[in-house]
């Protein structure tokens, strides 16, 4: 395969051809986790002959780099834009921190693409550094083209996306999310990782949270999100109108679609990845 | 969602919105086994305003009705052709064997789908006659086309679909395989699973290998199948070029496709299942 696979910033745990291109499962040591942590590229055919568009995609609570590759049906799509995909973990794994394996919301698998400031989380719990690393890395080590990056997430990835795209308009120019966790900080997932990662100070979580982003000020290019309304998470953790409402009177171009009858889960997802693909291709070509 | 979803004849374990039908997981219990079964459905959006073709997965080792449904991105490309998709389990599960958990390439995970004739086998290890009761059940109790069903599968899933498709062409108008164990008489794995399963009579071998059935005068509609150069398993257990010889001999059609650079993995069916879901629709037409 005419693809780049071994390089000394990363490790290969296994390619598999995939719809011409190469699905990659990678392994680094990250300087902003202090752990080794794993990652996932889907490179397109059309990687081999230059450098392409990429968008990166965050997952939700208990996955793992590998779900989104396994699950979405992406790659089909990818292929046909030219799109790189990559996928990170969701949360530093080669750790033992008090409780965190207790939870299946909090800890192992539940970063919250944040960066821990209370105590025993502060030094490893980085995921929001994280992210920007990782972006750094293929930027450097893949056929990826710096000014042509999006990102997109699902549940607490699609906040992560939100939040790291609303934050950082310079560095992803198209932003989308499945069900994202859309204003954190009024939701009990959201108080339950805020206040052990953040600690009580609720101003501290307003950088993290989506719709007070946007109430603060922040912005970014035209936002697509995509929200099933058979949702079982839809009524207690999500809050996709508020942060409608935050954008409506903040001006933040924002396309939100209530989709009947779908809920949570990948096939909800693999249902408009195509969608979503063809809203970052628009916006980085 | 307006498709059924409940019915005496099985349980509804879930179902998903999907493309615009409906992704469903099931029980029943299963006369052929004489144990409950878990199978899935993938119903396309056309089925709610009537029947429509319907296609059978076959899984290989180690996989369940959940494999082929998650990671082959297929429900796509059957919404937009129409057809149902139907994957059954790979063994009984509800039932402990001597040494049936000790190898992942037999017992558990790995019933061949064939009638079992030895102890202890014969009484539950009974997939070949399964593939046809759940046939039944589909046509009975999903709005599916009875003259119009294919058959495909991967690995022992793709021996399956070969040879159940080869001993039925009534009942399956449409075969086609992905890396199919193509001549298992002559395999490590099909030589462990025919002594335990079959017995040591080795004529008794030639009705569940897909060679043998051509050889001995078994014909169906067009064959496709597609084999990865890359497949690890493809030197010593696959042997589609016995397969390709022996429909070459006997007048028997097959598409055999080598596909440069791919693995024995689900990148390498999604890569590759719309053609094959291509092929069924033209067939079932």
């Amino acid at each position: 395969m005419a693809f780049l696979s071994t390089s000394e910033a990363f490790t290969t745990r296994s390619q598999h051809a995939c719809f011409g291109g190469v699905q990659g499962f990678y392994m680094h040591d990250s300087s902003a986790i202090g752990l080794p942590m794993r990652f996932s590229v889907y490179q397109p055919p059309q990687a081999a002959h230059g450098s392409v568009p990429v968008v990166f995609f965050l997952a939700g609570l208990t996955c793992t780099d590998e779900t989104f590759m396994v699950k979405a049906g992406a790659q089909r799509i990818a292929a046909e834009l030219g799109l790189m995909l990559v996928a990170c973990d969701t949360s530093p794994r080669d750790i033992e921190l008090p409780g965190d394996r207790d939870y299946w919301d909090f800890g192992v698998g539940a970063g919250f693409y944040l960066d821990a400031t209370e105590q025993p989380w502060a030094k490893h719990y980085r995921m929001g550094s994280y992210v920007l690393e990782l972006r750094e890395l293929v930027l450097k080590h893949f056929s990826a083209q710096a000014e042509h990056v999006g990102i997109m997430g699902h549940s607490m990835g699609g906040h992560g996306a939100l939040t790291i795209g609303l934050k950082n308009p310079a560095l992803f120019q198209s932003v989308s999310a499945f069900a994202p966790i859309a204003a954190p900080s009024d939701c009990p997932w959201g108080e339950k990782a805020f206040s052990h990662y953040l600690g009580d100070d609720r101003s501290s979580w307003r950088a993290y949270d989506a719709t007070a982003l946007v109430e603060d000020g922040q912005r970014t290019t035209a936002l697509l999100v995509d929200q099933g309304l058979d949702d079982q998470f839809l009524i207690n953790q999500l809050h996709p109108a508020r942060f409608e409402a935050a954008c409506l009177a903040a001006g933040q171009p924002l396309t939100l679609r209530r989709q009947s009858g779908y809920d949570h889960g990948y096939y909800f997802i693999s249902s408009f990845i195509a969608d979503h693909l063809h809203h970052h291709a628009q916006l980085l070509r």
